[in-house]
């Protein structure tokens, strides 16, 4: 059985096969975010903590802190966020950086055991990454591209999934413990997206067991009615066996799908969470329907009149 | 490639892998409709009508025809929707019943290749219904239970289509015309109703190679916001390649989250449908960002400031 096991001080969060789907809440991330990269480059976090209760509230299970600003001191200040966020929300972090001296400045600060995001199938990320994960005992992300960019065939990706993991192990570190991102492009430039990583993820699961996430958002890039396209792509991805996502918990569109998903999963165990959500003050669905079993002859013919 | 090809007497609709999936439009049918069962009963099929333009305009392919009253005259019904439902529409039509003589009546006055709606497993009903298929060249929806009820394992329901298919082909009927119904439990009381499903269509796609289609509604009987639910159970199946289903057109949630799964399944090409239906009337999305191909370095990182 595959799960990854990440903490804070105080809370852990396993993401596996048998669990409700991890959300990694996204909005950290100054990232095409002008205004909260102006402010975090200054050392203004009133948005990083804001941003971090909203996203809890929301329902988020882990959330993503990323410090990537162009020219500042990033490892200090992705080490001042993680510190920050741990002293405001209970959840496990991901840290989120491509330069491994971030990386490192976090991994120092952090209490538990956090998810490093990421190590891609670069050598030299590989060399410098996994060291570190090992070092800190972590759980990583393993991101599926490697020098010679990001294919377009979906099982050479999983190829440099494959070779991610067996060079963890080779570390010391479990599969357990990498979470591989098949990378998810938009679907507006290529049309084939979303059937690529609907099969590396099934791929993943069947053949390498290992647990799964995403970049959810960007399958809408340049799209009108994102989260719906969102929304669609995580159901379809859970379908296939996607285990968590870095993506934004404050759209509730995207939230309804993904418990409706937990459901048809049979992770939602006896739809306790949606029926705890969804139901009515006065239940129209009381007593014996519940259990709907007379429904089984009756196919198809269940929709009120 | 599979194919199910079926028309009205001016419009043809081709179910298969590689085109938008088929809504076969569910509310021609008085089970549970007493009101509705009351005034068909009595020659009264002015909801009939209503429901009928209703669902076309709501973007329904197909309608799913069904006078299954008790004690009424159900051939005689059958056959005068028919009629009244083609008089009004051009949307080729599902022929539903489970009395043979109903479904004969249809097919006698039905104009262009309609869907059967249905044969079973069951011997007597192989030898019945295959043979009208055949003599009035129809496709046929072949549901996946036989005299031994409904079998709670995917693999049984699995070999099941697989004997009806064999069968059909024993009257000369191709695999392009047996549309298969793999049969949707209620998730509230089998946990794993979804993934049953999910597992049995992949089968049904890969291996044997035929379009397949549900009762979508029933996932999610006895329980709250069915909508919400049936929307995932679509998008879920859809993703695991499901060709069709029989459901209700009329809810905005369940046919946005149809049309974002064909985004994903590159079934709406290029985006089209997705963008005609969503893009703002200024446009936010102008020149280049629909490309979208300068995320490929970015990933996940394209959420709005």
């Amino acid at each position: 059985m595959t799960e990854t096991v990440v903490s804070s001080q105080t809370k852990t969060v396993v993401i596996g096969y048998e669990r409700p789907f991890c959300i990694i809440g996204e909005r950290i991330n100054p990232t095409g975010r002008k205004l909260l990269a102006a402010e975090m480059a200054i050392g203004n976090y009133s948005r990083v903590e804001s941003d971090a209760l909203a996203q809890v509230e929301a329902g988020a299970h882990m959330l993503d802190v990323n410090a990537g600003i162009p020219l500042a001191d990033e490892p200090r200040i992705l080490a001042e966020c993680i510190q920050l966020v741990q002293s405001l929300t209970d959840v496990p972090l991901s840290i989120d950086s491509s330069i491994v001296e971030a990386l490192e400045a976090g991994l120092e600060v952090y209490q538990g055991r956090p998810l490093v995001n990421s190590v891609t199938g670069e050598e030299e990320r590989l060399e410098s990454v996994l060291p570190l994960v090992k070092k800190y005992d972590a759980a990583v992300v393993a991101i599926s591209n490697d020098e010679t960019g990001i294919s377009e065939d979906p099982d050479v990706r999983y190829e440099v999934a494959k070779k991610i993991v067996e060079r963890a192990e080779d570390y010391g570190i479990s599969r357990n413990d990498v979470v591989v991102d098949p990378l998810v492009m938009p679907i507006g430039a290529i049309g084939l997206a979303g059937r690529q990583v609907f099969r590396i993820v099934q791929r993943l699961r069947e053949e390498l067991k290992v647990n799964t996430t995403c970049g959810a958002s960007n399958i809408s890039f340049g799209l009108p009615n994102r989260n719906g396209l969102n929304s669609a792509f995580l159901t379809m991805a859970i379908g296939a066996g996607m285990t968590s996502a870095i993506t934004s918990p404050l759209h509730p569109e995207i939230m309804n799908s993904i418990m409706a998903a937990d459901v048809m999963m049979g992770t939602d165990r006896e739809c306790r969470r949606w029926i705890s959500k969804f139901r009515q003050p006065i239940s129209e669905n009381a007593s014996g329907e519940r259990a709907g079993r007379r429904n089984r002859s009756r196919r198809r013919h269940s929709a009120s009149a």
